[in-house]
């Protein structure tokens, strides 16, 4: 069981919940299982007035932050997790079925990490630019014929999971990393957060611009491509430190150094 | 992961739910995990023809039975499970955590068994009588100071639990049963359906009454203790027979042999 504290390391993320009753339902699921941590993004306005002013609206509600964009939501998480059915996709990162995924997030709770747990809006589940946030994506074993589930349902199934005693669990467990070998194990306590990578790749991006790529190299799909790059590496917030520190470097160089005439030389 | 056949097997009974949007929750989480038997316990007249008509309504909401009490909803079941909060009742039954009990049911699913998952009423849950026909309860583990769920939530986790696939859960897990000893370990194949334990229950008090006793001692607290025990012994079917056998004969004795008079012996 997580202690309070490794429960307030984790944040439940709704992106643009469309349904006011659903940011209730998660809310409820929340306070059943003990999370306290709940952000939506960009909400549709009357959306959200009408979920904070339900009648026996939450603390957690009331408490509930409410982000322009995902980056912002995820800033301060080691581990952002994707949720969604993946049928009609071809995920780009790691897919780790529900149960199997629960003990390392809580092992990166212990470990003094920060998680989020994003779940897309109802209609579509989370975008491909929304999903390149994600190290990791996590699947809800459900039917082929009907796999989306309701947005408060599966809240209320990820959390359940999470949130479970380990005593409820039969003894000598393997620890799922143990027993399925993925590329997450890797991920340390120092690991990166979210918002630090993404001031990585602000960083290259600006640097690529000014060592000269044509604009259109910088074009969503590259930015894309670089943001999941970054998240696959499972960089150490050390490592962002020096790769911040270098592109610093040379990015300031290629801002006062005149252009060379190749000819010159 | 229960075969088709089994998971038709499973029903999940709903008593009085008063919101259809729950109906219907609980009707796209069966879907989602391949449940299909769904009886709803006399529903409020306007209440289930909202939820069968709703836009998208399932083809498992079109089959769904609606029956009078819920007696008659696991009347054919050989395991009857109830659900809900324990934290103001002193339950009369085993209580067991979902993730323990989960193999369980599959194991009763997978020797042919018929399992009922009953669900009460959002605002008070089941009553005490509806309690009575369960041999068993299951409890999610949930917050002390929020326990109570959402009703189409409970039921998503519920079937989470239970259509989890085994290779979710890790190798070398002992069965539940072994872990923690449980009454309901000794509850085989052919142990008998509430139906005919409610029977044997009915000729009983028909014999008490013909034996003389008193109207008062058959009210509802007995019946209530007498279904109870029935449950906890975990009859087999022809445990049953025999007892209907036994007091078939002794009902008919009774009416047919004239009240002798302790004096003329």
């Amino acid at each position: 069981l997580p202690t309070e504290a490794q429960r307030d390391a984790l944040e439940v993320v709704l992106v643009t919940p469309r349904n006011p009753l659903n940011i209730g339902a998660a809310a409820r699921a929340m306070a059943n299982f003990g999370f306290r941590r709940l952000a939506v993004v960009a909400p549709f306005a009357p959306t959200w007035r009408e979920a904070r002013s339900a009648v026996g609206a939450e603390e957690l509600l009331q408490n509930a932050k409410s982000t322009a964009n995902l980056a912002e939501a995820v800033c301060d998480a080691t581990l952002v997790i994707g949720t969604g059915t993946l049928t009609y996709r071809r995920p780009e990162q790691p897919v780790v079925l529900l149960p199997l995924l629960a003990p390392l997030i809580r092992q990166e709770l212990e470990r003094g990490g920060r998680v989020a747990l994003v779940f897309g809006p109802e209609n579509h589940g989370l975008t491909r630019e929304d999903l390149s946030y994600c190290q990791i994506l996590v699947e809800i074993p459900t039917e082929a014929h009907q796999p989306s589930m309701n947005l408060g349902q599966a809240v209320a199934v990820c959390l359940y999971e999470l949130a479970l005693r380990p005593q409820a669990r039969s003894i000598g467990e393997k620890p799922a990393a143990e027993a399925y070998s993925l590329p997450y194990t890797e991920i340390g306590a120092a690991t990166a957060a979210s918002g630090h990578l993404e001031r990585v790749a602000g960083l290259i991006e600006e640097t690529m611009r000014a060592a000269g790529y044509s604009p259109e190299s910088m074009q969503a799909a590259n930015r894309h491509d670089l943001r999941l790059t970054l998240r696959r590496l499972s960089l150490r917030e050390q490592d962002t430190r020096r790769i911040l520190g270098l592109f610093r470097r040379i990015l300031w160089r290629l801002k006062h150094t005149p252009i060379r005439d190749d000819k010159s030389d």
